[in-house]
C-alpha cells in the first residue's frame, strides 16, 4: 500500500506538510503496519508548480526517512500545488521511474491501489496507450500504464471521463484475462491548476482518501503553516495527518473530489458510460 | 557506443579480465573517446555462471570505477564463464534495469549498438514478443526488448535462427515506421555452456567484435591469468584489451562465432530465411 | 538497534541463512519494532570468506528487503565463514561506508548497539588510533571507531584483551566527558578461521545475543541447509532466526565466546585489567 | 581534478548557468582530459541561497549528466547566489557526503585542488579542529578538513585570514611529515550575502581560476540569462563556460577575490602573518 498526499492553496513549503506536522507522510512509511507491506520504504517522490511552464519532480529510490537531498529540498521549495508519494511494494521493481508522481507535460499523477494480477495484461494495456504517450513511459508499474491510457482517453481535455474511460478500460481488458473486480485506487491528478481524487474500487471498496478540514483545523497541522495559509487551502490524504486527525473528512467510496478556483465540488464517481 | 567482454574457459576470478588488464573494460569506459558518447559511465552490469541453475547478476547505476561492491566482487568471484558491459546512452534511462547483461533463467545477453529511432517502434516490438516473457522485461531499452523478441521467436531452441529471427522482425518493423538500415549491434549470448557472437548492421557495417587470439597471446592478457587457464579459453570483446591488443582478431562484418566444448566456428550471420 | 548474524561451518549460500529462515534478517529489518527505530532500512552488509586472502564486502544503503543485487548475490556467494548486518539509525549518515562489516585485511567486524552522545568524544577517540590503522577510516559511526581502536590496542595479536581494552578506553574517554556507562555492544569478530562473539553493556545490560543450539536444530532452520552442513556449524546472531526460536541460546550479560576448530567456548567477558 | 562554478547577481535559475551554457559544467564533466583524472564523474553537488536562514543543498554520486534529478532541480530552482561542483577523485571514496558544497549553518565552500599525500596528516589535521566545528564532518575529504580547520580559525569572523591560517596550518603540518608544497587549491566560500575565491599553490601555482568578464559578455553566456540579469552579476569557474571562453579573466597565482555589494575587488593572497 503506498501512500500519498497533495496540496493546494498558498504557497508553503514542500516539509510544511511532508515533514513537519505530526503523523507526517514520512512518519507513516516507517511505521506502516499492513500485513503484506509492512514499511514504505520503496521509494518517493514529489512533484511540485512554480513558475516554471512544468512542475518539477524529485524521485528517489532511498527510504524518505534516510534520504538528506529530500530532507533539503522540501525545507527550500515552496509550492502553491504539489504532491508527495511513498512507495511499497512487493510487486515492479524498486526504480526511480516506478516512483510517483508520474509527469507528462504539466500533468502530475499519483496513485495508490493496484491492479489485480496486473502482470496477466500488462502487455494488452500498454498496447492501448496513443503512440505519442508511449514515449514517456520508463518503467514497469501499473500505475504508470493507468496515467498514460487515461491520456490516451482524453485526460487532457476531460479529466473525470478519461478516468472513467480507463476505469472501464482496465476492467474490461481484466476480465478477458479472467480477472474480476481488477482495479482498487485512489488517484491524485492536477494540471497545475486544479486537483482532482478519485476513490475507487471495482468491488465497491477503495482504499482510503481523506480531504482536510475547514481552514480552522488545517492551519492547526503545522503552527507554521498558520501564518502561510491565506483564505483556501486544501488537501488530499491516503490517510490523515497532523495532530488532530480524527477531524479530517474521509471521502465516500466511488468519489469524485475536484478543487479548483478555492472550490471543493465533490461527487460520485460512476464509471458507467 | 557501449563496450562488453565476454569470457569461456577455465574458471578464473572477473577482475582477471575485467578490471587486471591493461586497457580494460573499466579503463576504457573511463577513456572512450567517440564523440557523441564520451565516456561510459551509464551503467555497468555483470553475469557468471557457477553451479547454481541460473547465472549470478550484479547490475550497478554509478560508474564502474567508482564502485567498490563491483570492485569486491570482482575480486572475489570465480567463474568459467561470464559477461560484462559497459553502458555509454543518452537514450533509455539511467537504471539498473537498463543495464546489461539481461537475463531470462540460464540465458545471459549483452548488446552494444542501437535500433535506430527506436521509439518510433518501441510498442510495436513489444506487442510481438511472447506473453510467456514478457513480465521479465522491466526496463526501457531496445537491447532488452532484442532479447525478449529473439527469446519469442525460439533463441532457446536455436540461438543464430532466432537472432535472425529477430533481426528480420525489428527492420520489417522499422520499415513500416519508415526507418531503413535500422539495426547496428554486437551481440554476446550464453546458455551457461556455450557462448554465441553476433556482429551485424543493416547496411553491412556493424560495430567492432574481437575474438581472443590464441593461447599463447591470451596468456599475456594479464599474468595472473597465465598460472589458471588450461588447454582452451577465448573472449569475445567490443575492443581488445590487454598488452598485445594488435593480436586479436577482428570478426568481418555480418559474422557469427560459436565458441563451444572448447571449439570456434565462425561462419556468415545470414539473416535471410 | 542493528541487526547482524555471523556463521561458521561447512560452506553454504549466505542467502540459506540470511534470506531463506523464517524470521530471517532480512525478514526482520522489515518487522522491527523497537520504538525508536521503527524499521532497519539504513544499510545492509555482508562480508564472506573464500579462498582469496582477505575477505568479500557487499554494503548497500538500499533497505535489504529491495535491493535486487543483494538477493543475487547471496544466492551465489558461498562461503564457510560470513556475516550480514542490516543497520537502524537515526544517527550516523546513511553512507555505504557507515555499513557493517567494517573490514581490515583479513579481519571483518560487526557491531549492535552504541556508544552514548558519541558525537562528545568522537574527535578525542579518533585521535587514540594508530596512524597505520587510521587510513582504513573512511566513515562516521562510532562502530568503526570501535573496530579500529581495538586494533590499535592488539586486536590483531589477541581479540579479548584488545576489546576490553578498547571498552575501558572508550569508558574512561566518555568519563571526561561526562558520560557514564557509555557503552552498549554486541560485537561479531572475525579473522577468516575463528569467530569471536561479545556481549557487554556499561550497565551490566548490552543487547541480546544468541548462539545456536546444537546441530541438530540448526539443520532445521532451513530444509535446504540441512543436506550441506557437515558435523559442525554456528551461528550468532542479534536474534533468533528460522522456525524453533526458543531453541536458541541466550548468551549471558558480559560475555565472550570463541568459535574455533569445531568448538565452541563461552567465558565470561571480564574488561578489567 | 574538480570542478566549479559560483554566482551571484540577479536570480536566475541554476541550469542557466550549469545546464545550458556552451561548455558548462556537466559537459566539461564528460570531456575532461587531465590525463590521471580523464572524467568528472565522481559526484556533483549545488548549493544555493533562497528566503530560507540557510542555503540548500543537493549532492548526489550520480555522474552529473545522467542524474534526471538533478537536472530537473536546476530547472526549478532560482537564485541570487549559488555553487556547483563536479568532483573527480582516485582518493576519498566516493559518498555524498565527499561531495562539494560544503555547508555549516548559511557557509558553503567548494574547493579544486589538493593536499599532496593528505593520508600522512588526515588525523593530526582533524585533532586541530575545534570541538563545535567537528560533528559537522561527515566524509574523508581533504577539502571537508580544510573548510572546518578554517572555520576553527576564524572563518565566521574573517574570510581571507582564516583562510591564510588555514593555508600555514596545512602547510606547517605537512612538513612535519615530510611534505613540501603541500597545498594545491582553488576556494569558492559565501556566507549568503558575499562571494570570495581563493587561488593558490604552495608551490606558486595553484589551479585555474576565472572570473566573469563584464555584463555584456556574461549576457552572451546563454541568450535566456541576458533578459533576467540586471546590472550586476558575476562568476567564479574553474575553466570558462560559455561561447566566448576567451573573454573570461584568468585571476592570478596566489590571488583573492571578494564579490559583495555588486562590487569586485582583486587582491594579493598573502598567507605569511
Amino acid at each position: 500500500m503506498c501512500r500519498w498526499v497533495a496540496y493546494t492553496g498558498a504557497p508553503i513549503l514542500l516539509e510544511d506538510l511532508i515533514i513537519k506536522p505530526k503523523d507526517n507522510l514520512i512518519q507513516q512509511s516507517l511505521h506502516a503496519r499492513a500485513p503484506r507491506t509492512p514499511t514504505n520504504g520503496d521509494g518517493f517522490g514529489m512533484g511540485w508548480y512554480d513558475k516554471q511552464p512544468n512542475p518539477g519532480l524529485f524521485r528517489s529510490i532511498r527510504p524518505a526517512w534516510n534520504d538528506l537531498n529530500l530532507l533539503d529540498l522540501a525545507a527550500h521549495i515552496e509550492s502553491p500545488l504539489f504532491m508527495a508519494h511513498v512507495r511499497a511494494t512487493s510487486l515492479a521493481t524498486i526504480q526511480e521511474t516506478n516512483c510517483h508522481p508520474f509527469r507528462y507535460k504539466q500533468w502530475l499523477f499519483v496513485h495508490n491501489g493496484q491492479i489485480a494480477q496486473f502482470d496477466l495484461m500488462r502487455q494488452q494495456l500498454l498496447a492501448k496507450i496513443a503512440p505519442k504517450y508511449f514515449a514517456n513511459i520508463l518503467g514497469s508499474t501499473d500505475s504508470e500504464v493507468m496515467f498514460h491510457l487515461a491520456l490516451t482517453l482524453g485526460l487532457e481535455e476531460d479529466v473525470p471521463s478519461a478516468i472513467a474511460a480507463m476505469v472501464r478500460e482496465v476492467e474490461a481488458t481484466a476480465k478477458e484475462s479472467g480477472v474480476n473486480e481488477a482495479l482498487w485506487m485512489t488517484l491524485g491528478i492536477s494540471d497545475g491548476r486544479n486537483l482532482w481524487g478519485f476513490r475507487y474500487g471495482s468491488d465497491g471498496k477503495g482504499p482510503t482518501l481523506y480531504i482536510s478540514p475547514g481552514m480552522e483545523e488545517i492551519n492547526r497541522i503545522n503552527p507554521e503553516i498558520a501564518r502561510k495559509l491565506g483564505r483556501f487551502a486544501a488537501c488530499l490524504v491516503s490517510e490523515p495527518i497532523g495532530n488532530y486527525q480524527d477531524t479530517w473528512k474521509l471521502i465516500p467510496e466511488q468519489s469524485h473530489v475536484f478543487i479548483g478556483g478555492a472550490h471543493i465540488q465533490m461527487s460520485e464517481f460512476n464509471v458507467k458510460e
